[in-house]
């Protein structure tokens, strides 16, 4: 028996790729060499789309204890009931509570430490606001089921590419009301936990970090805006004197011209496409997302649902496969 | 005697590295096979650099007219008489003048037809400013230059690698900025020129042209900002009614994948990064800048003065290069 505790993955939205790529990399875990992993979700919904994908796969109803031996002949799953059939590309609500139900069980036992790392394959949230699901995303959620009643933690997005590491600070919210929502302790907040967690959990002992400038140039002096002045240089200098490794604010669009990002191990920028321009530009298909400042390690692929894709064996899987790589190398030292 | 006009260059700061490259690439003109430039500045300080630089070359004051036949054996300058010492990286304001003729008799001579196209070598405001330059780059200026003392024409600022080109419709403007001054008007005034000098100048009959959303995912139907619905949708229907190939808004951080931006021969963007963060970070030393919309063509190299590498002979000469090569593409077929 392995002496780590498997990986969970959630099974995500059972109308999406979430299935097939699970079932595709399974198939493939000799040559990919993976790390034991255990699926929450259903059974026989991912049995079915082994099937439809002609994959000659077993499946075994399993513990996240006895999953690492159950890996090398059947899929573990730990199953969850729901009356569901395969019906790839067409989302219907009510597998919603299986949806939310996976979510909560697997990083429940990544926080009791029966399981390593979570992966979430994605969601789609469209059908789950119907069942009363009240946060923006996945990350949120997270948060929340960490809080344990408690004030729910920060959590902040990475987006990963090898080497490549950026943070937005602000994501889903209109440009306009960026400038408004990045605050100096904003910054050093999330600062302190990119810091932290690249040391604990990417063993980046004293992570060099690159932090953008809002406004062209990062302002070139205040003459394209005051907010470096105001708001970010106070941050670097205050973490600076914590004894973070953080250089700003830089010019965000002279930065990622692999030798300049090769300065950093990680660059955290004001807003989502100052993040996401660059990392989707060199790593479209295998970027993927890390949610720093949980008690949990979670990772997930950088893409969606991909509806028009699902059953068909022909969605990418290569993000999911980094995802469950990263999961994998966060944690290979844990426990 | 060759058939074509030459193409002309401005020196730009005599402290800076314009001069750097000009000699250094009209002494590599064969291996490179240049089109004949002549060069608007002056001839004793071109010649001091090169030797500064040990290249053994021949200087020559020339008129556009001799410049094909001179360009052979010695480099033509149409000389601007200057006080004015070689002291690489150590910019004074007495040069200023000099700078501004050498811009103005250049652009001249490319509007009467004497030059088929203008490049210029960068500048140092700072140095301009002291004299009166009351314009925010080369590019206004230009426009101003083109005006014969009528309204100024919109200039349009483009920048391009190979076949990946992008245009960003706000410039060197704070980012809070941005959302007021995109405008559906300014839109579809930008985008015509740009679909009409894709076509006249760069042969491309009805370019493909792809509009970037402003917010992230373009905003995902309104839920994330509304100025995808409110301002840029309206310009597509209008430019799409007058027969150009738009489509947009599109989200940002997925278009600059390659296969994805090949789908279009140009993308307009909102803001500066948006367009500046791909473009530099696949291209970082030989993006070009063009500037669209004027009655010449004008070609420059997307970098500054760099006064710490001037004189040294170690500037990057690629960019330089780049517009020396797409000026002469812009007008391979002119007059």
């Amino acid at each position: 028996m392995s002496g780590k505790p498997p990986l969970a993955i959630s099974m995500g939205e059972p109308a999406g790729i979430g299935p097939d790529l699970i079932v595709q990399l399974y198939q493939q875990r000799q040559q990919l060499k993976l790390a034991p992993f255990v699926v929450y979700g259903n059974l026989q919904l991912l049995a079915a789309r082994s099937r439809r994908l002609g994959l000659e796969l077993e499946f075994a109803a399993s513990t996240p204890a006895a999953a690492a031996d159950v890996f090398a002949k059947a899929l573990p799953v730990c199953d969850i009931e729901a009356d569901i059939a395969d019906r790839p590309g067409k989302p219907v609500a009510k597998t919603g509570k299986l949806v939310l139900e996976a979510i909560a069980l697997a990083s429940g036992d990544c926080l009791t430490g029966a399981c390593r790392a979570l992966v979430t394959a994605p969601i789609h949230k469209a059908a789950l606001t119907n069942i009363g699901f009240g946060f923006p995303g996945h990350t949120e959620f997270l948060a929340h089921l960490c809080a344990g009643g408690g004030e729910a933690p920060i959590a902040v997005m990475m987006l990963a590419h090898d080497d490549l590491r950026v943070v937005p600070l602000t994501i889903h919210v209109p440009l306009a009301q960026v400038p408004e929502l990045v605050t100096t302790q904003m910054i050093v907040r999330k600062t302190r936990i990119v810091a932290r967690d690249l040391s604990t959990r990417f063993g980046i002992e004293k992570p060099r970090i690159g932090v953008t400038g809002l406004n062209p140039h990062a302002g070139e002096a205040g003459t394209m805006g005051q907010e470096e002045q105001n708001i970010i240089e106070p941050a670097i200098a205050l973490l600076g004197r914590e004894g973070i490794n953080v250089s700003g604010p830089l010019p965000a669009d002279t930065l990622f011209h692999p030798p300049r990002w090769r300065q950093f191990d990680v660059v955290i920028a004001m807003y989502h496409d100052q993040a996401l321009i660059p990392i989707k530009t060199v790593a479209f298909e295998s970027a993927v997302n890390a949610t720093l400042g949980l008690p949990i390690v979670r990772t997930s692929p950088d893409h969606g649902t991909a509806f028009d894709l699902a059953g068909s064996g022909k969605a990418s899987n290569q993000s999911m496969l980094a995802a469950i790589r990263l999961a994998d190398k966060m944690t290979a030292a844990a426990r």
